[in-house]
């Protein structure tokens, strides 16, 4: 019986990225859809479930994509709340890239750092990207400091990742003056900068005085880069000291991640890959 | 060379359904398209049947399908307008299931009962399904009654049904009131239930009273079901006597026959499988 | 890895035709759009471009199709101005089927004529198809009459050819009268008509008359044809000792063309198949 992927995109076009990625990762058939809403996707949701019979439901699964996280986290509720008993498929929720970029992020750190008790810092914390290195990284018992140029910003991410880890040790930082910024980053050994494309957030003058700083990861790819210094191919570069990378550094790794997720879809009819499920999935790709 | 189906629907998105059942049917490639109408169907037949060679068009199909069979009937005959001479590829019409969920349960009925001089009630017997299910009684030698709420509504159906088959044995009968409903049941060995999702068309206290009842058919899976009693996965279960089917019991038999028919299309290029077309490939099954 | 065709059509649903072309051309896997502009297609090339590695790349490539040329050479310009460095997958336009049906019919020419330093004459060589028959003649030495009703709208279409090939030998000529016709016709050794469907540009007893005559070539296919007395079917056919082609007789060599162009991009990442490299295609085939 061949794997089917219904890939269900909230954007007009459905994503040719995230369709190579599910034919590299060796989904038979994708059935593309573009403009997906909660709204429009319960026939198509049916017809996943009520095809083939419950033991052969793991042949076929879903995955939610497209640019606007939000939009893609609201579809996931619908498509899960559309199942019934076992009349379930695995569904993958990857808006924007943001749970696989993440993980492979976290993944890098977890190379040189061990994850409990860390101190980071998640420059651009309020992002689709950045809220999830927030969340994971406090899921694996990091203390986060969440920013955004301004704190009440960060104090609404802060407090959705309080409600997915109640325990997460997570503190909303402003960052959007010079001052503000070396009090955000003094003390922490990982940061991770996950800003708006073609904005600077840390310049290498500045990161060079923070004496206890590790690990340097920079998600964005559009020059001028985050972090000052920092190469968008590095990957675990040393540059004055300090483990560096950049986002096509990370790339590679995101790209297993996403594989690999997909590929899990198919173990069995009854997953949810969201952020938490995802970053374990890439944990045994360490 | 692949067999490739064009899936041709008349609702904004490909209906998924439809898609997986052609991918488990075995064609290899699947063109799926929404939102078409006989406006602009044309020049996505003409791409069908202008690229393969006049011996090579068997390996490409159209498939036709939407959640509005009068849609869909337009549409089939917007398509197959536009072939001419040897120009042409098989095409098959099932719209929101009608044919082949018709097909099945007749199918159901005969492993019970000759068809032939059959009394048959149709409840529900003006919608898409209850219309074809009729329309294939009718065809095989059985005596009709195709009910509604009101006659006139049924009168409709039963010109449509005599417009198709000019000897079939159709009567229109009102159920809108309980004595309409037991006159219309009196003397019948078949009642098929085909009407909205949700409505109990028939208690189980009113048709135990009928002596010449054998089998019962309830094309409902949304509870409450069309008859009373008879339950969503039964498939010949003895109730009181009655050999009884619910919607899920039929509903293997209609995926065998959907599939079945998938199958057929890509036999030669010049069939046109429509309720009659669809009936005999679900006999050669039975 | 699978080869992945993307198909970009700038008609609202993506043509059946090229899909079909492609799926016979040996495309793995087909990602098909319909509505795409310079405006929407930049995420979907990104999608081509950041997926796969750089050696990989040439496993991706990009289709642009849809019934209008200038659509299509609008998006044909904005894909390759997306491109970057290695950062690039090979593309092929053919709106309209347009540089496959050209190269195919000065397929057909050469096998009775030498290119270099022929006289043709070109009916209906402003339209998409006329121009480019136009443009290769003149790009393999030809002397070519670009024929339209008046000649205003005839040197608009030779300046275009002179823009790609400034070496051409292209002369606007009107046909709107008989004398004008005769006086374009005289002396050639070629005529094609690529004129609008349905329309006759030159009658059987007018061509008769031309002395230096040698090969006709008619690229309509809708009776009545371009050219009185030469069949939709001919290939090659000798009449009145003129070899004579229609549509159809030329429409095998095109769909060759049109396949072993599509196979020709998965050969490297960086080909650009325009109306040139698609002639260069077929001449191998020759």
């Amino acid at each position: 019986m061949k794997t089917i992927l219904m890939q269900f995109d909230t954007d007009a076009s459905p994503s040719t990225f995230d369709r190579v990625v599910a034919v590299d990762a060796g989904a038979d058939e994708l059935f593309s859809y573009g403009g997906i809403s909660p709204e429009n996707v319960t026939g198509l949701v049916h017809g996943a479930i009520f095809t083939r019979g419950p033991k052969d439901l793991k042949h076929t699964a879903i995955f939610i994509g497209g640019s606007h996280v939000s939009a893609g986290e609201a579809l996931l509720k619908q498509v899960v709340d559309t199942f019934f008993g076992p009349m379930r498929v695995s569904v993958m929720m990857d808006s924007n890239g943001s749970n696989t970029t993440a993980a492979a992020a976290v993944l890098a750190a977890k190379k040189h750092l061990s994850l409990d008790g860390l101190s980071a810092l998640v420059l651009g914390g309020t992002g689709p990207v950045g809220h999830r290195v927030a969340q994971i990284l406090a899921s694996q018992g990091s203390t986060v400091r969440v920013a955004s140029r301004t704190k009440d910003r960060a104090e609404q991410t802060v407090a959705a990742i309080r409600t997915a880890i109640p325990k997460a040790q997570v503190v909303p930082v402003a960052t959007g003056t010079e001052a503000e910024l070396l009090a955000a980053a003094s003390g922490v050994s990982l940061i991770v900068a996950a800003g708006a494309a073609g904005v600077e957030l840390l310049s290498e003058a500045t990161w060079r005085t923070l004496t206890d700083l590790c690990v340097l990861i920079d998600l964005n790819a559009v020059p001028p880069l985050g972090l000052g210094g920092v190469q968008v191919m590095d990957k675990g570069v040393e540059r004055q000291g300090i483990f560096c990378y950049g986002a096509l550094g990370v790339g590679g790794t995101k790209m297993k991640v996403h594989k690999a997720a997909i590929a899990k879809l198919f173990e069995s009819n009854d997953q949810v890959l969201d952020t938490a499920a995802i970053y374990a999935i890439a944990e045994t790709l360490g």
